[in-house]
């Protein structure tokens, strides 16, 4: 909430002031220790889809993980943008993706030469759709394999802040030192209004991407609204403040759950997400006590559902205890 | 700048409040005096690009004014959201599109077959590129005859406010009375930070709109603070107020440049915008004194240039005194 | 060999007369007991792409085997056509889906609502890609849940003839009599020179869809080429003479399989196309013997790989009893 | 006719045989005078914008004829092929466009900036829609512009051959010595059954083409039936045997109007096709005789109508002088 503020205030000066773009590009140079090219849209489907459609042609393929936020949650924006690329969707149970599986998938598609879509990109979710983050490692190995395949890497950074929080190092080694070329920079679920970027770490890669984002109808007459934003999320690091507090009332949130007979976490927490698998009548005695769960469609739980829980910038230790304790009385 | 402060502080106690764009809804309704669907978006080019995806199929032809915005200042956003569609360019010197015109393009087309794009809409523009404004029985015949032809119209309404000031008319009878089927209402260029929305006056004919705003990233997940905006703008006439300010303004300058020797107005001045034809030395000379121009490309003037003059909700008498009198005197 | 040059003396006399797509219109209605709307194309491709843009819109999911041939064979022709449908993989082992994952997957959509692509269209392909057939009752348990799902449903019959003689029932009743909406229909893989056909059973499903194939540049000038390809293929029933000799060489060749050592048959044999597990140490035995096979990647096969083997209407008994015979020797 | 049957008879040997593409590579890269990619395929309107395609992004602007095939007799085939690029038609009276109009469209564009589409491209039709036909230097000239702006430039060439029996050049000199990078070279107007060709005379231009014409439903399975055709067509000289024998019927046809009271020549005729303005009275005169004409719709005549004539590789002086005479006549 405080941040909400600190962004809003932040509009009224700014009018009038065109600088404020170009100081949130040296911002962000300065922030990834190396001239980079940002574009602030509002929208993360359209940070996506419009960094996908620099890096795949109509004819490409792009491989992801089969529930990246991509594929089943954009309405094909990606496929709009791109003008028909095919998003292929990899298998796994952590929301990651590996190296081999993406390089079984383009020998697939070498042997299957101009049948099926040109293998043209990867793209990462970090952190993942189910809460996990990538580890630099993982991150290294797997930018390797694409590189050799000749696959630039996008980075679906919508939760980007909760991952670096969870990593504990530099935006730059988060990134381009592991191989990341383009990243969608997200800020609205950290405390933003509506504001995304998109972050190429080669300016050459940015070549007539404005018009991109033109023709979308995402560039602002008066884009110092969305800079200005962006300048404020990143102003005394408030965005890793915003991300830390949301990440830690989520590990205390995990290990509250421990109490509650019946509730299960499906992944490790490592961001700000949960996904918990709890017994239906559970599920139905915490609504009646007024709370709101999001259930996870793509996860199936005997006699129970995967119920998604979020803490954010706002999530107080107080509200978890509470929902913790109402919790463990239920259950 | 006051209208901004007002859209503004508008956001504070709207935050966490869904209920803004539902009471956007119930304003609308009301403003346009029956049941319509209004769509925010954050850009003109949004609303006009999707509005016309509705109406047109990707094989359809869209006929419009050959200089509209639409046509030259979207890089493609129509055909990008429209999946191809082609805009059929009209010409004449006042940036009004006639019946006839269009009569004849469609028999052309209905001539040609499947050879040839299929008549599906056509798009005017109010008040047009060249600041003229439609008068209501202008429209009225043109919808006429688009209606008889099988063809829904839209209206690019980035400058509705000004013209529905020169009209005199309810917005009702300016829109969906006179035959309008969908409006890009703008606010942007009126005072709005960024908000745009489409308005359909028949809901039916925006089944399945919100999954094409969806797919261009053009739906906020904080849509709050585009509906909020919108709310501020026609709260107690805003946005007719700054209109008015505008248009007065503007006719204050075209009455002016009577005496500027050299200047020749080259459309009638009906809203905000004046075109002036002025000498290469005159134009020079002002530049000198601090003042920029836009030179509009689309118009030849001998031994000179066409410049584009625009009166804003900020403009004051002073401003406009201010230029008139060095005009005058450099002239 | 035969039928292509039936197919091709057909040509000479028929040039000059455009009556031939009017008499392909007729033979297709009595072919299919009912009037139905025939479009001649050139390419599989171009008819399945062709025939889903006609059923779903850009923002529109189509549920299909993740191993359809729109899926994997046709670089995004079917992403193209439609403006970005998505193609929606569903996962069997024997190349059908089934009513319970169309059923769920639709569920799932409708849980995300806007966040997701619309459910819009159901693909079968018939003989699937892996060489069985859907039983009448199973499509039309499928097309019966697809209809109550609101989703049209596509048949790809590429090998549509090998079905239909494996099914041993009429063209009515192997289509709109089992819910079928629109059909791929092809003769290029049974004798064609290049010749494929969109089967609209309902006429009112194809307004404006000659607009489509122009657009795609696949209006022929001179279409009767086309059409007289489809008539000779199906005049005297050629075309199921044809299939049924495929057929036939195909059982041949799986019954002598079971003399191969090491050789096992994947899926049935249910049309012209065998998928068989053979040891790579045979396999290259039998390719240094001058035989070729397409090793299907899709499917694993520990310590050798699957092969696919076609037969066609060309394919003799000695063909069969040679390959087999060398085989077995060499096992 | 005869044209037809040589090439129609060319199949049967050709059947399994896929070394005639091969062999089509061979033959057009001698010539051409350098080696070229060509790629069959089977009409205009996909050789057309598919070679578009190739040269423009979806953000792009293709400069052309206001009349030309592209803009108004494709249904929108570039904008599908390309993802939306736009064609901007250029003026003027005889069917070319000009050096000076497309230098000052550019500039237009790129006062423009982003808002308008990238300049791409500029495709020229020789001979023309009005049967005219671009000089050597003219197009030089042209080119040579296009060039400086960093446009390449593709030839919509459905009449080529017609216009290189009128320049009595080589093709080396009248395409890629010309300036020239793309070819759409036309055979089906030409005596072909349907058969078109994309040439590149830089074969790194065609990078990746395999995928676009495979994407877009125009790789036969069987492109023999293709090459066959253009191999028959260019051997021994038959297209240009053909053309020649167009032209001179053409030319025939105009030399006799001028004993037609009433008609009179719009443009002049280098081609094959001859506009004509003819009172309404002769018209219907004409008609009632049994000749069928084409009303071009694009050309306004006071008390009478544009007609075109087109003669073809099988008109005879006798069809030409029977003609002529009753008009004569009638007149």
């Amino acid at each position: 909430m405080a941040a909400i503020n600190a962004a809003n205030t932040g509009l009224v000066p700014s009018y009038g002031a065109d600088e404020l773009t170009e100081r949130l590009q040296a911002a962000a140079s300065k922030l990834f220790e190396r001239p980079v090219s940002i574009y602030p849209v509002a929208t993360g489907t359209a940070a996506n889809a419009l960094a996908l459609a620099q890096l795949a042609p109509p004819f490409g393929g792009i491989y992801c993980h089969e529930g990246a936020h991509i594929v089943t949650d954009e309405c094909g924006a990606p496929e709009l943008f791109t003008g028909g690329a095919k998003l292929l969707g990899l298998r796994s149970p952590n929301g990651k993706i590996g190296p081999e599986a993406i390089e079984a998938a383009v020998d697939l598609a070498t042997d299957m030469g101009v049948h099926h879509v040109k293998p043209a990109a990867v793209s990462v979710t970090q952190a993942t759709e189910v809460g996990t983050v990538y580890g630099l490692e993982e991150l290294q190995t797997l930018t390797a394999t694409a590189r050799r395949l000749g696959l630039p890497v996008h980075m679906d950074g919508a939760r980007f802040a909760n991952a670096l929080v969870h990593l504990g190092c530099s935006p730059a080694a988060a990134t381009w030192r592991a191989g990341i070329e383009v990243l969608s920079f997200g800020a609205t679920k950290n405390g933003a209004l509506a504001a995304e970027a998109v972050v190429f770490f080669d300016p050459l890669r940015a070549a007539d991407f404005e018009r991109r984002r033109k023709r979308a109808g995402h560039l602002w007459s008066k884009l110092r609204y969305l800079s200005c934003q962006l300048l404020a999320y990143l102003q005394d690091d408030l965005w890793l403040h915003n991300a830390r507090q949301a990440n830690a009332m989520a590990a205390r949130l995990a290990q509250g759950l421990g109490k509650v007979a019946g509730a299960r976490l499906l992944q490790p927490v490592q961001a700000n997400e949960l996904f918990v698998a709890v017994p239906e009548r559970l599920i139905g005695a915490l609504e009646q006590e007024g709370f709101h769960f999001y259930r996870w469609p793509w996860l199936q739980v005997p006699d129970g559902a995967a119920i998604r829980l979020v803490a954010s910038y706002a999530t107080t230790p107080m509200d978890v205890d509470d929902f913790l304790q109402c919790a463990a009385r239920l259950s």
